[in-house]
């Protein structure tokens, strides 16, 4: 046993002797990590395996420049959406229907059936797609199976986008729905949730609320937000390429929301929320996976929680890159995902 | 803008229409990623930078095969952390003191000053070390830091090692104290801990509790578990390389663990107990980190847990490899950490 393994094994089994980094001392060099072959996980159902399987997402790379490039894309994409909608309409028995509120559209998602314990709470959503996608109807499909696994009302926010709005646009028009929805339902019967972009929207919209001096509502669930728009956070290094659908920090949701942010520091916490001051958010259940190129931005939201007194608790599932718990409706780890944001509302609203 | 990049986004966007895997299809390519180079991340306090930022652990494929080997090992590495607790002990103001329950070697932890609410409370510790590291007083680091930043009274077992005692020597330690501590101690007033191995240990004693149907403790925490030493779990591939304590699937741990099994089967819930029946288990509160090479045995679980229905909660800190989050009391992580846990075990103990 030769001195370098001793010295290692001490390495691992020593607590308590870590030298702290002298100030002014040189930069740390950064970790070589060689290419590497990754198999599809079997610890997932098989449903999964396929969307784990599937190639990085062609067009990752596609960096347009303006409101008008992404609305078209995001046209071609939604139409393609809408046309899975009806049979998922069907398959979690739930309707939607078009509506304006206080001017800003937005979508009315209702289960055929409403668990009588849901009755008098309502859920609002805040759909993600970069702050560029899923306009319109494609906004829909996380709402749907919100409100067809859980059993709630949702209304969904179908906020504007570039080059309709810009920063802060979005923000604007779900705060404009949430404040209607205080004139007719009591906060601690409400929560709002969403993912990726709207899962940070759901964080701004906490801090906007707090600005003006808003009720908090009863729970949020932030699913892997983008709360760190400036490339900050370990795992746009470590699931770089491992994530398929993100799959780089400077692919096209960074590019899509530098268009959104029209020129305004992305440091801001209405556009990186993980900088906001969190004190008197209300509990929170957070979901990303092991592969998120976001799991760093949604794990440093939880630790901003917890740090500020916040009840929140975090989720994370096996293999998933970003979003992937609420890709498919059919697959057991959906149902898991909503099953727990279901518990978690239920344990907090009407309190 | 070309098809493929439309499909790519309409991918992005889709939801709900995911093909199941068809039954006989062939298996999935592995995903090639490329080599890449991790800075060390800049949103953890300087001193864990600096544990990020140390090369990956020499020896860390040091693949003893013998017990006799092992302990050699164990015991130099052994005498380099012992150097460290004395100052370790004083900065925490606790005391240890060696003794031996029911014929088993144990270190009874106690800090000067135990909170009010403590003084009828009793934590057991089990230390990790891959079931073959940290003999005797080097395996105290973790309950020193529980007890003095927790200020609870604390007893770590020193279970047996190879080539003293192999599977289910330690595991037959921690379940005769643990069982000599009901003999005094109200089992509402009792939580169990530990990590990585330690980890794996807290989980397989409640397995075996539930077969000699003894009482379960308030609550666990299991930090970074081994609790799949099959080498299954997404993380043993997407964290390879990039975790610089453990660094593979095939490094010294798995070396280590082998030659404790010594024969037996790896997948017996005793051994990876994530395939154990979770059901009845108390509330678990589980701590990893992104880089950990056993996120996937942590995340994993935490869902069994869940899906158990029991009240679990998950802990996961930015850039942390295996087990670095009680790495050095002085860091403000290692505190939130323990502060976690604390504020755990504060919940559900003498309820």
């Amino acid at each position: 046993m030769n001195a370098a393994r001793i010295v290692g094994i001490a390495l691992f089994a020593l607590a308590g002797s870590h030298c702290f980094a002298q100030a002014g001392s040189a930069p740390h060099a950064p970790l070589q990590v060689p290419a590497k072959s990754l198999p599809v996980p079997t610890d997932v159902s098989v449903g999964m395996q396929e969307i784990i399987a599937a190639p990085l997402r062609p067009g990752w790379n596609d960096l347009w420049k303006t409101g008008e490039e992404w609305r078209k894309a995001a046209n071609i994409a939604a139409a393609k959406t809408i046309e899975t909608l009806p049979a998922m309409r069907e398959r979690l028995h739930v309707t939607v229907k078009p509506s304006v509120v206080d001017g800003v559209r937005v979508f009315v998602v209702t289960p055929d059936v409403i668990s009588p314990e849901h009755r008098d709470k309502l859920l609002l959503h805040v759909h993600g797609g970069c702050y560029e996608l899923s306009p319109g109807e494609a906004g829909t499909p996380e709402a749907i199976m919100m409100a067809g696994l859980g059993h709630f009302k949702v209304i969904s926010v179908d906020y504007r986008m570039p080059p309709e709005a810009y920063f802060p646009g979005a923000l604007d028009d779900a705060m404009t729905v949430y404040k209607s929805v205080l004139k007719t339902s009591e906060p601690k019967n409400v929560a709002v949730f969403g993912t990726s972009a709207g899962g940070a929207l759901v964080l701004e919209m906490m801090l906007r609320a707090k600005q003006l001096g808003l009720k908090m509502p009863a729970a949020i669930a932030p699913g892997t937000p983008m709360s760190d728009v400036t490339k900050t956070g370990d795992s746009f290094y470590t699931n770089e390429m491992v994530d398929n659908v993100l799959v780089s920090r400077d692919g096209f949701c960074d590019a899509a929301t530098k268009v959104y942010a029209h020129g305004h520091d992305l440091k801001d916490p209405l556009l990186s929320p993980v900088y906001g001051d969190m004190h008197g958010f209300p509990p929170a259940i957070l979901t990303t996976g092991t592969r998120d190129l976001l799991l760093s931005n949604t794990v440093r939201v939880h630790r901003k929680l917890r740090q500020a007194g916040v009840e929140a608790q975090l989720e994370v599932y096996e293999g998933q890159s970003h979003a992937q718990y609420s890709r498919d409706d059919r697959l057991p780890e959906t149902r898991e995902a909503f099953g727990e944001i279901t518990a978690f509302f239920d344990k907090h609203l009407g309190q």
